[in-house]
C-alpha cells in the first residue's frame, strides 16, 4: 500500500523527535493553554506514540438494535484519509465498545496513523501485535452493536476536555495528548524543535550539580 | 499435585483458544447481552488470562477485629475445587485488601485456576512470578484482619456489574472479562471457535485493501 | 556526586529486603492501623521500589500567571537533602503537572530518593531510563506555571490519605506506600524482617498441600 | 383542552393512592427487582408525584450548532400523547440542559402528565408554579443548541439504570422511581392496593409497643 | 410508653441549644479534629435535628434471598435503646435502601431519638410526617430483602468518614454531624455552651460595622 | 449603613427581573458559550437570587495549624467591596468549611451581596434567616482554621467550571449560575431584558395548543 498525501507536515519526524510535554510548552507560550486532554486517555501500551490529522467521530449509548447497527460507523472509517487520526468522543460511554483490531486493521488500510477514544477498546494484544497506536479510557470487550451508535463523524468535538476540529494535529504519547490547532501548526513545531534544545542544556548543568535557582535563572524555563 | 476433574470442559483449550471479545460475540447473538464485566477489574499482568468455574464470595468492610479475624475467608479457600477460579465481590471495598500471594499458593494447591477481585490485591509481583492469573481493581498493601471480612461463599453475587452464579464460567484476558452461564456453556463455546474462523477471513479481506462496507456487506459481522 | 549522610536507617537495604506488605503488617500490629495510602497512587514503572525520608510539599491549582511561577517550588527542590524521598499533595489536582524529568534530575543531585505525588507526573519515559522512583496518580504533559503554585514546604501534609510528617520514613513498592511514623521505625524495621521468615515458612507449608486453616492454626499469621 | 384517552388505566387515583415504595415491593414479589431507577433523579419540588406512560427519549452531547438544532426535540415533544411521561436520557449530560419551561408548557398541552429525565432541567422556580412534575438529576440554566441533539425517541432506552420501553407505566414520587412493565400492570396495580392495607395494620401494631420480631411474625411483612 | 434513662446527660436541651458548628469547634479546641462526618449525609428534612447515643449497625449488600432476609435488622432495632441514634453504614450501598417508616416507627417506640444513615431511606413523606429525624445519603423505595444484610451490630463502625463507638453522641443538623466520643462528653457540652455566648458578642461587634480583623484580633475566635 | 457605589449597573433591579437562563441565552448568541458554572454549586435555599461584581477568592487545603490560621481570609473579607459578591474556589475541597454567618455577616457590612463557594459552608439556619444568598455544594460544620487556607484573592479564578475574573458580574439562582465577562454586561443585561418579552409571547402561543413545531417556527427561539 502506499500513502500519498500532500500535506506538508512530516508527521513521522514529529514522531520520531518530538513529545507531548515541549509541545504543551509551546502552546503555552503562545497562549493556547488548553490544549492537553485529561489524563484518563492512555495508551494501550505505554511505548506507543500517534501523530496525525484527526478524523472526529461522535457516538451516543443506545439501548436497542437499530437496522443498520453498524452503518453510520462503517462511513466513518471508510472516510479515514492518509495521516488521519481517529479521535471518538462517546459520551464518556462505560457501556459500549468503540475499537478492536478490525476497525485497526481498516485504518491502517485507509493510511490512518493510530486512534483517539474516549471510550473503550478491544482486541488489545492483536492490536499491540499490528503496532497500531491506540489510546483509550480503558478495555471491554463487546461488541457496538446495540450497545453505541455513530451519530456524528468529521464535526467539532470535544475529546479528553479539548476542543478538535477536524484536520487539527493530535499528538499522544505516554505523557498524555495535545491538540495542535491547525492555523498555528507550522509555528508550533518550529518552536518544540527549540526548546528541546534547550532543555538539553538545562538538564546538563544540573547534572553538574548546580542548585535548581541558579540553572532557571539562567535559561528561564522549566 | 494431580487435579482429577470429570469436568467435561477442557479449560486449558479454552484459555489457549478463545477470548474475550468472540465469547461476548457469541453471548450477545443467544441473547445474553449483560455478561461482561465493567472496565475496572484489570490482569495484574497484561498477558494473564483465567478461565474455569466460579466460586463466589462476598466479604464486606468492617471496622473493629473480630474474634476470629480470617474464619470465614479460610474456610472459602479451603472449599475451592479444581477447576475453579475465585470470584469475590467487596462492596467496591477501597478499605481492605482481599487477596495475596498466600491465598493465591493456597488457592492452586486446591486446583484452583485464578481469581477475580473487584477489590484490592498485594504481593503482585509473587503472584507475576507464580502465574497466577489473578484479576483486580488496584493494589493495597494493607492485610484484611479488621478490615473486611467474608460474609459469605457459594452464592450468587454480582461482580462487576454482572450476576455470578457458582459453577458458572468466567473468562478473563486484557480486555476484560465475561460469565458464561451453565446452561449455555456448550453452545457458547462451539460457536465461539466458529466465529474465530470468520474473523480471521474477514482480516484477510480488510487487508487485500476493500472497503469496510464492502467486507462486511459480504460477511455480516464486525 | 557523594552523598553523605549520618541517618542511621540503611536505606538501601531496606529497597532490598522489605516490602509494603509486610510493613503494613507489622504497623497494624503496633496499632498503627492508618498508614497505607489509597490505591490510586502507582509507580511509573510497576518495578519501581522506593525508600527515604519524606520530604513534604503542598501545591494548589491556580488560575493566572504569578510573578514568580516556579519560585517556591524551586526552593522545595533546593531543600532536598540526602535520602529524602519527595512527598506531594496537590488539593489532588487534575489540572496542572507537578513533577517531570528536570526535577527527578535535580533531586537526584541533591541525592532524593524518589518521589511520592498525589498529582500528575510528565515525562516519563525519561524518569524510567534515569530510574528515579516516581509513584503518581497519571500522566498530564503540561507545565505547573499558571496551574499550580507551591504554596508550603517541610509541613505536615495529608498525601493518599495518610498523615505525613517530614522525617518519615515512606515506603512504596508495585503494592502500595505505607508511611512509617519516625518514633517506631527502628521496630518496625527489625519486626518487618522477622515476619518475612515465618510467611516463608507458612508457604512451604501451603506447598505441601496442607489446607489453609491447619497451616493458619499453627502459624498464627496471614 | 381535553384530553380523549381510552386507557384503562385510572392514573389520577393511582397518583393518589400508591407510592413507589408499595410498587418496588409487590414488583419485587414477582420476580421483577431490577425496576427502581437509581437515587440521583430527584423531583424539582419534594411534593411531586408522577404517573404516566414512558414517552422515550435519548439524547446525546454535541459540540457544534447543527442546522435545525431543535428539530429532533420538537418531533418528540410533539409526538407526546395524553398520559405520557417524557422518560429522557442524555448520555448522562453535564453539559447540556433538556428540559425546561416551554417544553413542560408544550408538554403539557399535549396531556402530558410529566418528564424523568437523567439529565438538567432549568426554569425549575416557573415549573413549580405549573405543577407539572419534573424528575431531574439537577439544574442547570443553558440551552440545548450546540451542547445536546435529540438521536432518537419512542425506542427502549435505559433510564436511571432501568430499562424503560414506550408505554411502560412510570411512577415517581419523593422516594425515587419506579418503572412498571406493560405485560404486568393490572396485577402490580391490585396488588400494590392490598400490600398498603397490610402495612396499615402492621404499623398499628408496631405502635402498641410490640416488638418488630413479633410483629414481623405475624405479618410477615417489613 | 414511658422512656425510664438514667444517661445523665439532657438530650432534648443539647437539641434546643447547641448545634454542629459551634460543637465541632470545641471538638477541635480539645485535639479531637476528626469527629465531623462527610457532606453527603443530609437530613430528609432541613430543619431536623437529632442526638443521641450511637446504636450502631453494619450491613452488606447481598445478591440472593437469604433463609430469614430481616432476621440480623430485626434484632439490631429490636435492641434500640431509649435515647440512641441508630448509626448504620452499609458499605455505601447504592443498591439497597437501608432505613423506612416502619423502622422509624418500631425505633420510636423503642425510645430512639432517630437515624444517621450512610446509605438509603425511603418513605420520606411519612418519616417527615412522624418527625422522626433520618439523616441520609439518598432516597430509593427498594425493600432491602435480598439486596442487604445487616452483619453486625453494636460494633465500633465507620459512618460518613468517623470512627463511631456505640454509646458516642452523634449529633446532626442542617450543617451536617459531629461524634462526640464518651470520654470527653461531658467537657464539649459545657465548653460549647459557653462558646455560643462568645459568638453572640462577636456577631454583635461586626454589627457595628468594625473590621472583621479588629473584631477578631479582640475576641481570638471565628 | 449606607452603601455607596457609583457602579452604573442596577443590581437590585436585574436581581428582580432577570433569571440565569436568559442570561445564558445572550451570553451563547453572543458567542460566549461557556459562561455557566457546574450543577453542583446550589443555593442553600431554592428561593435565593445573588447579583453582584466579582470578589474572587482561592482556598488550599492544609493539614497543620498555622500560625495566623485566618489572616488572608479576614483581609479577604475585609477587601470586600459594596455590591461584591464572594466568588471562592477551594480546589474543590471535601475537608474544610469555607464560609458560615459570621463571615456573612461581615460581609454584609461592607456592603456584599451573597457568596458562591465552590466548597462548603455552615450555619445554613442563621444565613437563611439573615437572607444573605450563598451558593454552594454542600455543608460541614467544620472550622477552617488548620484545614483550609486562602492562598489568594482578586485574581481570576475558575469557579464552577468558568474564569471569573475580578469584577466579572455573577448572577446565581436555582438554576445555576452565570458569569458576564465585563466588557460585554451592558449589552448583556440589555439583550436579556429583550429577550424575556419573546419568550412570554412565545409561552402564550403554546397555551392556546399550538404545536411546537409551529410556534417554534414563527418565534425561532426555545
Amino acid at each position: 500500500m502506499t500513502i500519498r498525501t500532500e500535506d506538508g507536515v512530516r508527521f513521522d519526524e514529529m514522531q520520531r523527535d518530538l513529545f507531548t510535554g515541549v509541545l504543551s510548552d509551546v502552546l503555552d507560550s503562545l497562549g493556547y493553554r488548553d490544549q492537553a486532554m485529561v489524563a484518563t486517555i492512555r495508551p494501550v501500551v505505554p511505548r506507543f506514540t500517534v501523530v496525525g490529522r484527526a478524523h472526529t467521530v461522535l457516538s451516543s449509548d443506545i439501548y436497542d438494535m437499530p437496522d443498520d447497527p453498524y452503518g453510520m460507523e462503517i462511513a466513518a472509517v471508510d472516510a479515514i484519509q492518509p495521516n488521519d487520526v481517529v479521535v471518538a468522543a462517546t459520551n464518556h460511554s462505560v457501556r459500549t465498545c468503540f475499537w478492536g483490531e478490525l476497525l485497526s486493521t481498516a485504518a491502517t488500510m485507509r493510511g490512518g496513523r493510530g486512534a483517539i477514544i474516549e471510550g473503550y477498546t478491544r482486541d488489545v494484544h492483536k492490536i499491540e501485535e499490528m503496532g497500531f497506536p491506540v489510546f483509550t479510557t480503558g478495555m471491554r470487550p463487546v461488541d457496538s452493536a446495540g450497545r453505541g451508535m455513530v451519530v456524528s463523524f468529521g464535526k467539532p468535538i470535544e475529546c479528553g476536555g479539548v476542543l478538535v476540529r477536524p484536520g487539527d494535529i493530535v499528538f499522544g504519547d505516554v505523557d498524555g495528548i495535545v491538540v495542535i490547532p491547525k492555523a498555528i501548526e507550522t509555528e508550533v513545531i518550529a518552536l518544540a524543535r527549540a526548546k528541546i534544545a534547550s532543555e538539553n542544556k538545562m538538564r546538563d548543568q544540573l547534572l553538574t550539580g548546580r542548585s535548581l535557582r541558579d540553572v532557571y535563572d539562567e535559561f528561564g524555563i522549566l
